[in-house]
C-alpha cells in the first residue's frame, strides 16, 4: 500500500512557513514499515482541493491531509472532502459540549468547527477545536497546526492505521552518517556492492559536511552484510548518528573532554553549530571569534611579525592562535582557523577559498594543514565549520590527525 | 502564468530532510510577482519522475525541479527530462574542462556530470558539480543541494525569468522592512490605514526579528501617501534594505564604527550573522563567545563574586561583560549579552528565555535591559540575536536606548 501526503494552504505555498509537518508525518510512517508515495501542496481553493485530493485517493491506498480545517473564510478542506464523498452536514452536540468546557460560550466560529460531515469518523481535538476526519478509511483529514496534527497522529492516526493497515512485510530501512568523505569517492564503492546485493536500494544524499546513505531491502540479511561492507570500508568516517555536532558533543561528554575554538574565516559559526545542541555547555568553553588582527594579538598573542611576514592566512599564524587558547585555559582540545572566504581579498598563491587549520590536544604536538574550497561565501563558511568538527571528532574517537 | 516546483528525493518523502528549498524558491518568486501552483515531492524513481514532470508541464506554464542531478546511481532527474524530451546526451567539452580545472583529474562519476542532454540548455555550476538544465524553456532542472540550488537561483534562474516571462505589472509593489516591531502593533496602523486607502493591497510577513510589509495596488499615488504614512509613524524601526545585518554594515563602515561582541546564550550566532555578509572586517573586530564562565572571567574580567552572587544571567555580569571588551580593545560600540536558551537551566526567576544584554559606546554609560522569548532553543538565540543587531542600528543611527 501507498500512502499519500496532501497539504493545503496558501502559507506553504508562498514560502511563508516551511512544512515540518510532511517530514514529521513520513518519518513516524517510514518507522512502522509504511510507504510514502508522494507529497502535494494545494492552494486554498475549493475546486483545487477537490480535483486534488480525487486523484490522489484514485492512485494511493490512502491520503492523509493537513490543514484547512479552521474557523476561517480560507479553511474549506472539510468542504471539499465533504463535497466528494457526497456527504451531508450536521451539528455534532458532543463536540459542542466539549468545546463549551474549554472555551465557554462559543462564538458562531466555534459552532462551526462543530459542525461535521454525517458520513465521516470524527475524531474529537483535545488540543485545539478542528476535529480530525476520515471518511471512508481512506481519507484523513487532520489540522495544519503542528502541535495538534502530532497529538492527533501519535494518540489516535497511528493505532488506526495500524489495525485497519496492518503492515505484512515491511522492508528494512537503514541510514548511514559519513563525515569528511565525498560523495563520489563512497559511490565507487557502492555501486560495486550493489551489483553484489542487487536486492538493496541505494539513495545517496551529500550535505555540507557529511553525506548520508539510505539502503532499503525486503531482504535483511542482504542488507545487513551490505552495510557491515560498508561499515568495514569507511569506519573512521562514519558517524554513529545524523549530525557531527551531535557526535562530537556525545564523545566529548562522555570522555569529559573540553573544547574551545579560536575562528577567523568561520566568524562564530564553529561556536553557533556546537552552542546549537542542549547540552553544550557540559564540554564547550567557547570560541574566540578573532575576526581582526588586533584580536588575534590581544587575546591570542599572535606576533606581530608573523602576521606580517606570513599573513593572517598561514600556518604559522593557526598554530600560534592554537597555542594561545591552550596557554589561558583549561580546554583539552582546540581548533584555529583562518582562512579568505570572499568574495574579496584572495590572490594568486592564496585564492578565495584557502583555508587553514590547527588542531590538538593540550601538550601534545598539533596538526596543521590547509584545503581549499570551491564555494561561494556561505558555502566556504559552513563547509569549513563542518571539515573541522568533522576532523576534532574523528581525531577524539580514532586518534586520526587532521587532514587525513 | 503559474509555476510548479517539483522535489524529487526519497530523503524528502521519507522525513529524512525538511523541505527548504521549495520554501526558499518560493519567497523569491512571490517576491518577483509570480504565482506558484502547486509543490509535489516525487521519489526517486524515473517512471514516476516522468510521469510527475508531464501532469506538471500539462498544467502549469512552467516547472521548476530540485534534487535527482547528482553523479550517483539514484540521481534519475535529468534522465527523465530527456526521455520526456526525446533528447540524446554528449559530452560537454567546457564542463570537462571547467571541473578539471576546480577538481583535477576527474573520476568517472565526474564525467558524468559533464554528459548533458542536447536539446537542453545547460548553465554551468559554479560551486558544485551538477549543471543545471532548461528544456524548451518552460522545464528548469536545479541541484537540490541548498547551496547550489540557491546560487543558481539567485544569479541564472530569476535573471532568466524575468526575461522570458516579464511580469505585467499593472500594479505598483512596494516591500517596507522594520526591525524591533511587532507584528501587532503596527497590524493596528495598518488597518486603520486600510480604510483610508482601500485601493491598497497589504501584506505581513513577520520573520524573527524582523516584519515585512508589502503593499500593492494599481494606484501609485495612494501607495506612496499610504508609505510616507507608514514611514512617518515607524521611522526609527524601518530598515533600509531587507536584512539587520546589511543595515548595520552599512551603517558602520559610512560612520567608521568598530564592533565587537562578548556572546554568551547566543553562543557565536551574533557574530556568525555579522560575519555572513562580506565586508564585515572593514568593521567588525570579533566576539568572544564566553560560553563558559572559566572564559568570561580569563577574557573579559568578570569578577568571581558576580558571578557566584548574582548568576551568569544577570544585568551585573553583561555590564562587567561589555566593560571587559572596551578595556581591552580600541571598539567603538559593543554589545554582551547573557540568557538562558534552554531547554535546561531555567527556574522559577528567570526562566528559560530571560536575556540581559548590555549595549553601548566606548566611553559612554551602557544602556543595561532584559526580554523574555517563549521560543524553542534555536529560537531564542535566533531572535536574540536579530533583537540585539537590531538595537545597535537603532542605537548607532538614532540614538535611541536599547529595549526602548
Amino acid at each position: 500500500m501507498e500512502i499519500e501526503l496532501i497539504t493545503i494552504g496558501d502559507e506553504i505555498l508562498t514560502g511563508s512557513v516551511i512544512n515540518s509537518n510532511v517530514a514529521f508525518i513520513s518519518r513516524e510512517l517510514i518507522k512502522l514499515g509504511y510507504k510514502i508515495g508522494r507529497h502535494t501542496t494545494l492552494s486554498d481553493d475549493i475546486k483545487i482541493i477537490k480535483e486534488g485530493l480525487q486523484t490522489a485517493l484514485a492512485r494511493s491506498t490512502l491520503v492523509i491531509t493537513t490543514g484547512g480545517l479552521g474557523p476561517t473564510i480560507d479553511d474549506l478542506t472539510r468542504g471539499a472532502a465533504a463535497q466528494l464523498f457526497d456527504s451531508p452536514f450536521h451539528l455534532d452536540l458532543s463536540i459542542v459540549k466539549d468545546l463549551k468546557e474549554r472555551f465557554g460560550e462559543l462564538p458562531i466560529s466555534l459552532e462551526d468547527q462543530a459542525t461535521v460531515p454525517s458520513k465521516a469518523l470524527v475524531l474529537p481535538n483535545k488540543v485545539g477545536t478542528a476535529p480530525a476526519l476520515i471518511f471512508d478509511k481512506r481519507l484523513i483529514l487532520l489540522p495544519g497546526v503542528p502541535n495538534e496534527m502530532r497529538t492527533f497522529l501519535t494518540n489516535d492516526i497511528l493505532p488506526y492505521l495500524q489495525k485497519h493497515y496492518p503492515v505484512v512485510q515491511s522492508q528494512v530501512q537503514e541510514e548511514l552518517y559519513f563525515c569528511q568523505l565525498s560523495e563520489s569517492l563512497i559511490d565507487n564503492q557502492l555501486r560495486l556492492l550493489q551489483q553484489k546485493y542487487p536486492q538493496v536500494n541505494i539513495g545517496i544524499y551529500p550535505d555540507l559536511g557529511t553525506v548520508m546513505v539510505q539502503l532499503k531491502s525486503v531482504d535483511s540479511n542482504s542488507l545487513y552484510t551490505f552495510i557491515e561492507e560498508l561499515q568495514k570500508e569507511w569506519k573512521s568516517y562514519l558517524l554513529p548518528c545524523s549530525k557531527i555536532e551531535t557526535a562530537l558533543m556525545n564523545i566529548c561528554i562522555q570522555s569529559i573532554q573540553k573544547l574551545i575554538f579560536a575562528e577567523s574565516c568561520t566568524g562564530g559559526m564553529m561556536a553557533a553549530k556546537i552552542t546549537s545542541q542542549a547540552g553544550a555547555s557540559q564540554y564547550f568553553l567557547g570560541s574566540l571569534v578573532v575576526y581582526s588582527n588586533e584580536l588575534k594579538q590581544k587575546y591570542l598573542g599572535v606576533s606581530d611579525r608573523t602576521l606580517r611576514e606570513k599573513g593572517a592566512v598561514s600556518k604559522e599564524v593557526v598554530s600560534e592562535m592554537l597555542e594561545g587558547l591552550f596557554i589561558h585555559t583549561e580546554a583539552d582540545y582546540g581548533i584555529a582557523v583562518s582562512g579568505i572566504a570572499g568574495p574579496d581579498g584572495g590572490s594568486p598563491s592564496k585564492p578565495v577559498g584557502t583555508i587553514w587549520a590547527a588542531m590538538g590536544k593540550k601538550g601534545e604536538i598539533p596538526d596543521l594543514w590547509t584545503f581549499h574550497t570551491q564555494l561561494n561565501r556561505e558555502g566556504i563558511i559552513l563547509l569549513t565549520t563542518y571539515r573541522l568538527l568533522g576532523a576534532l571528532y574523528r581525531k577524539i574517537v580514532f586518534g586520526i590527525a587532521g587532514g587525513e
